[in-house]
């Protein structure tokens, strides 16, 4: 599995990225081995974010970690914040909404190292785009983290491009990536400009829910089914070395609670799709061809 | 009523600023004490257009400062030029259209300050995004009207970003804003990126119809009623107050003939909206909860 | 006829530019006739691309070329890479797709070169964007091909605003141009902010369709021959002139196999319509005022 970095000055990422949202649905002991078979699978890299599991994910995570307290050095911790809902968990919380408060941002990374039992966070997002964002605000939240020693980098997800633009200009250090929803099932980001600017920012992506959710597909699948066969790969294989195709250096994250899915989706990456092929799938997917 | 700068080198106004469109529906009487009423509320800044009241507001509101003499000086004077429309004080105008030729530009500003019965507009706005624009002509009209001093700053309204960027980078000195619509009945700006780009560019947003130019807003507005009564102002403070809550600094114009309405606007100056308060607003109006 | 660069550092070419696309419908003789023509017209500008004709066209041009050695000094030749779909001639491609790579990039300038009967190119454009496009591999065929002259400059056809900042931001020269469609049954670019760009970036637009690919428009025409005959024009030279009072200096490519459609192309960049005269017929066409 290749590691590599989201920006020149950013964090050394496995090329495929293991995400925490449904690991409060498994066992300790399953989760211990779900992170053992990612590791060994050269996934190092963890997404996580504050709100997961109702806010009990990266806690769960942090048990790993204590037992397993040789792991931490090995693997790249990240996560999110600045989202916030009702819950009984957060009980001051009426309404959901989004605080990017430097108080807030900085009392949420607080946590976070917390939960998850370590000292340093290796990347942090700013989890949707708020409309009451003061980039004065996270500016000084984030710089007062890194200087702290608790934050490495810092990235966003969701963002639209002016969003982007709008915070990257408040910093004096790089976002170095954007975490948003690209799959076969959202093409959107291969159109819309969002790879397009990231390349010119060179900024990787990360892909969220990159298997589109595991929706089903309507088309008729057994062309594509032949290509994966033809490629000696699974659907998911086909569908993620798809997506690790594009230029923008797309890092997919990956949503599973059962280790064979972290090997398969390990194996995509092996996968070399040809550029006629690339094209096919498009066009099975859009039912057109290009223009 | 705090006075405040839109942009670094832009002119000082007043956060909320007094729209003239409606006051040729007025008397002389009627007038002056409007303005009277505003700058005792600390609303300095005065937004007129050449063809407000069919091309007659600036002339009436040129007979105030000629009535009160000593006005001039404690306030902002703000026009536009660039948009002709067929009427029978402008008889060689045709068809509707827009004009920003460095000709019109010139010809507009001297006839605004005749008519103002001033020496020199704090402010010129070009009025609409003109699609026979040259950007050198505007930058020729421009820069020439400030350095015969009759020109203090520039701007636009109604602009694109993609509009606005083009035409600053064929100028030497800054568009200070761009005056665009924004109310909660229009939100589209806190999500197409015209917010995020004015802070990009470090620029102030004005915004016009700030009270959705009077609609009435179709949900049950029992809740957002409830709401104003715990922040102890009407809905129209809440409306305002909501708006300025948003990190670009937004100063509403507000377009009204009746004094008390302007006391009422200045008073939402003070109302200080709490964050969970602004997104159930939000969702009030939307509908639904954010992403 | 004027003569003009795209872009500062970039060609000089006639306003109006020769398309090649239809030209293998006609023989030799009237081939020969109608680039005589467009050069007696002042049209040094000859647009073709590799796919033109079925992978033809080049090759009918550059017979005639060789049966008229002395035209090649007083043209530019602009061709177009990047398309490939199924063919007769192409036995290779299974799926109509895009290939930006730098190998197929340098292969196709090499082979235009042979079938142009020519040195060197005026002008490649990349045809499409590529979803696909690593712009590392197309900033080296580009840089490669001007090393060795066999082009002078580069742009691209097609492009959105996005696409073109991101390739433009990996090459060490200007894209000299983005050739789109513009027209008046499509007004989109000067609306969604396409021109706007380009005139930031201080290139000129070549639009092809420019008579909207022959399409009536279905609105009462009677106003707008009216209109044409007030300005001893016929309807295509009103189009065109149209099209060309926008200050981005649109250059539009008209696709012609008829001397005398050349001849009335000419003739249109004379028409200068006035600036209310363009706004009626924008009304005309889109049935409404400018806000």
């Amino acid at each position: 599995m290749e590691q590599r970095k989201l920006h020149a000055n950013g964090p050394l990422c496995s090329r495929i990225i293991c995400g925490a949202w449904r690991w409060h649905t498994i066992s300790h002991e399953q989760l211990d081995r779900l992170v053992q078979t990612a590791l060994d699978a050269g996934i190092r890299s963890f997404d996580h974010a504050d709100v997961y599991g109702d806010h009990s994910n990266e806690e769960l995570f942090g048990q790993v970690l204590r037992r397993n307290p040789g792991l931490r050095k090995g693997m790249q911790l990240i996560t999110k914040c600045g989202v916030k809902f009702p819950s009984t968990r957060r009980p001051s919380t009426r309404v959901k909404h989004y605080d990017t408060s430097s108080k807030h941002i900085i009392w949420s990374v607080e946590n976070s190292l917390k939960m998850l039992n370590t000292d340093v966070l290796d990347l942090l997002l700013i989890h949707r785009p708020d409309p009451l964002m003061d980039p004065h605000e996270v500016a000084e939240a984030l710089s007062s983290l890194r200087s702290d020693g608790k934050l490495l980098h810092a990235g966003v997800s969701n963002f639209t491009i002016s969003q982007f633009r709008m915070l990257q200009s408040y910093l004096s250090f790089p976002l170095v990536t954007n975490q948003i929803e690209i799959s076969l099932s959202r093409l959107d980001p291969f159109f819309n400009g969002d790879l397009d600017f990231l390349m010119e920012q060179r900024v990787s992506p990360m892909a969220w829910s990159p298997l589109g959710g595991g929706k089903t597909i309507s088309a008729d699948e057994r062309e594509v089914f032949q290509m994966a066969s033809k490629y000696n790969g699974t659907y998911s294989q086909l569908s993620l070395a798809w997506i690790m195709k594009h230029p923008s250096t797309i890092f997919p994250v990956i949503g599973t609670t059962k280790p064979e899915r972290i090997i398969e989706a390990a194996g995509s990456f092996d996968i070399q799709i040809d550029r006629q092929d690339w094209f096919g799938i498009l066009k099975w997917v859009t039912g057109k061809d290009v223009a």
